[in-house]
């Protein structure tokens, strides 16, 4: 077998054999095709695209490729949940307690990434004395114990994937579906999802602006679930605007915690309902999502949401008091509202500019190295279809700096104001 | 300026600036843009083109990327020519003094190459003492003299050109007509071609195999002619069987004597008169191509053609008596003549595996270190529209080894045979 025919092939629209897909993965992870093929490989892929049956085996064949965790030891069925990236997505912190709290083993990995604002980990963090430093028997025992854990993702899971997103984001071939999905996907599986809910998110501020595109990826992602034996479920979820109030660490750990106890944004609120009641529903815990979405509710209303939280944070070193006294979590030195420079209906709030301004701030990390500082970020106080009064703050700055005219203005920007009422857009678009 | 952005701006087919172009080909010969870029941008163009401008500016990025040889201490206007190969293309040989021989100078730089059968510079080397090591002020004397000479080919011409195409070869991206157009073009302007006269071919033989196709190439080089100052023309011949009848070096050498003396297999001949007549209107030594035509026909009838090739070969350290003596040609120990096994009159016959059958006998080099064997290939005796009887010889394999048996093989299955008359093909498609 030779690359190159493999890259004619592919770039003449034929479909790869399951062979060949496994010799341009091996061959890549082994250092013995270079970059040079891969990448016109990709962009092949990226015009001429890939069958349901090559998406799952390039999955497979990254999921392969480096450690595979196994969570057998944890009884039930694992669901593992997924979202393509948006702003102030706050959903895993709330998700994870939520489902726990009726019987949903979690075992989550998560990690720290770049972004606007820290990963699931640095967010945790800012809770005083949470750690995610436990073993292999320790997490399994966590889980089998409260049905929750989280721990650091390994560095070798789906190393197949890692090398080829590194490719594709300097080669122009970031943006093909079977791709993206096929990368999301193998590192659940390398995870040992038994199951996975996604959450594909679709508006200016997230990746897919086209729901077309969002449905595409999403049915991509399904049908792969399918034919790797992985049960798995897909909503198509607003990003116009930012999810929640909160975009930053602390200020979304607050957050989180008033969704647990049931008096979060409602938008915030609306989806990890959705979510949660697939994951519950695919792990054999309800009949239906009616059922499960009652459960839910519930464990909200009666506590036990919020109280899954607690043990959680308190199992892995955290001072679960900061639930009941949020003011325990980090706080930033300086609350700065940023006031509406003129009158209107809120018609728009560009996510990416609301994130930026909190990256800014020093909530995000811009390279590897950065360090985080917990306590900042924005909370918005105007959403989509609000009126708003010149002069009245549509936002608050958290910072530990004076001078934010840069943020500030970048939140100005971020915000669309229209003469005409706007009616709030729809969470749940699939 | 950002490689991956410039990509991207191909990817979705828009036009590149020129300053991007430059970008691509500068960062690319100074190693600043590595080749997984510049293969991911290859594969993009393969799928979205390029306009006449964008092929125009890589043509002359590519041409400026090394050495460009100055002609112009030569008198007149510099007329080269370009096939796009074929299997038994003996014209260079023949067009040279043939051209020459009407006053057309002639400064020819040639390769030695991997094929079928070696370079211009190989076959000249079948004349006992002909060298091709002259000095730039012997060569451009030469040329004022003689009107004609041949050096071998600067390493340093058109060097990202020769870095392109490597990845190319082994990205599938060679099959791309603005990339092959602008690769060739660049090539004849870096060794300072004044006017170009191309070749294109056509046919099972060919590069080329649709007509389309041929159509497309080579209006595309005349257009970048046409923008960057060149007067181009070309020519879109046949390919479906060899050209002549000789496929070897010395056999060519022998069948280039023979056209120069105006008795060559009718279709070299003719090829050559059209491109050569070509060549004398663009160097301004005729009004018409009738006119040029009648010219060539007169210097080979009044023996000047075969006098200037000659005065060339004298010149660089030829004998030159091989022209009147061929049998002082490198001959092969072993002619054994290849019978048809069936009778009916020839259909087509593969140029592709009659030049196999010649590389397999030691007549071309399979890498770079071959050494070729100069007296040894095939000479057909049949072509399309011949009528063959069993048992009838179809080809001679003039050999130095006894086992013949596999190109043998090769040489029968490139004849298919019909039972029916088929006409001669025409060898000037456009």
């Amino acid at each position: 077998m030779r690359m190159v025919d493999i890259i004619e092939k592919k770039r003449e629209g034929l479909a790869l054999a399951p062979t060949e897909i496994r010799f341009v993965i091996d061959g890549y992870s082994k250092d013995e095709i270079p970059d040079y093929q891969i990448s016109a490989f990709l962009m092949a892929v990226y015009f001429q695209g890939m069958t349901a049956e090559e998406t799952a085996e390039l999955t497979m064949a990254m999921a392969e490729s480096g450690e595979q965790i196994d969570l057998s030891k944890i009884d039930g069925i694992k669901v593992d949940k997924h979202s393509t990236g948006g702003v102030g997505d706050t959903t895993t912190l709330i998700l994870a307690p939520l489902v726990a709290a009726v019987g949903v083993p979690v075992a989550k990995m998560s990690g720290r990434g770049l972004g606007h604002t820290g990963g699931t980990i640095d967010k945790l963090e800012a809770v005083p004395g949470f750690h995610v430093e436990v073993s292999e028997e320790q997490f399994i025992d966590l889980v089998n114990i409260n049905k929750l854990a989280v721990v650091g993702q390994s560095g070798n899971l789906a190393p197949a994937d890692k090398k080829i997103y590194s490719l594709r984001d300097v080669t122009a071939t970031v943006n093909s579906i079977p791709l993206i999905a096929s990368s999301i996907m193998s590192k659940k599986i390398a995870a040992g999802a038994d199951a996975i809910v996604l959450d594909v998110k679709v508006g200016s501020g997230a990746f897919m602006k086209k729901i077309e595109d969002a449905q595409a990826l999403a049915s991509t992602m399904v049908e792969i679930g399918e034919k790797v034996g992985r049960k798995t479920a897909a909503v198509i979820s607003d990003m116009n605007q930012p999810l929640g109030f909160a975009v930053g660490n602390s200020l979304e750990v607050k957050e989180a915690i008033d969704t647990l106890k049931g008096r979060g944004p409602a938008d915030l609120h609306e989806l990890c309902l959705v979510l949660g009641s697939k994951m519950v529903v695919l792990a054999g815990k309800a009949q239906t999502e009616t059922e499960a979405h009652a459960m839910l509710e519930e464990v909200i209303e009666n506590g036990k949401a919020v109280e899954a939280f607690k043990t959680f944070l308190s199992a892995q070193g955290g001072d679960s008091s900061v639930v009941d006294h949020p003011e325990k979590l980090p706080n930033a030195k300086y609350k700065i509202p940023v006031l509406s420079e003129e009158a209107g209906f809120v018609k728009g709030i560009a996510a990416d500019e609301i994130g930026t301004a909190a990256m800014l701030l020093g909530a995000g990390r811009v390279t590897k190295d950065s360090v985080i500082d917990l306590s900042v970020g924005v909370v918005l106080h105007k959403k989509i279809g609000d009126k708003v009064r010149k002069d009245e703050p549509i936002a608050t700055i958290h910072s530990n700096i004076e001078v934010i005219e840069i943020p500030k203005m970048r939140i100005l920007q971020a915000y669309t104001l229209s003469g005409e009422c706007t009616s709030a857009l729809s969470l749940i678009k699939g």
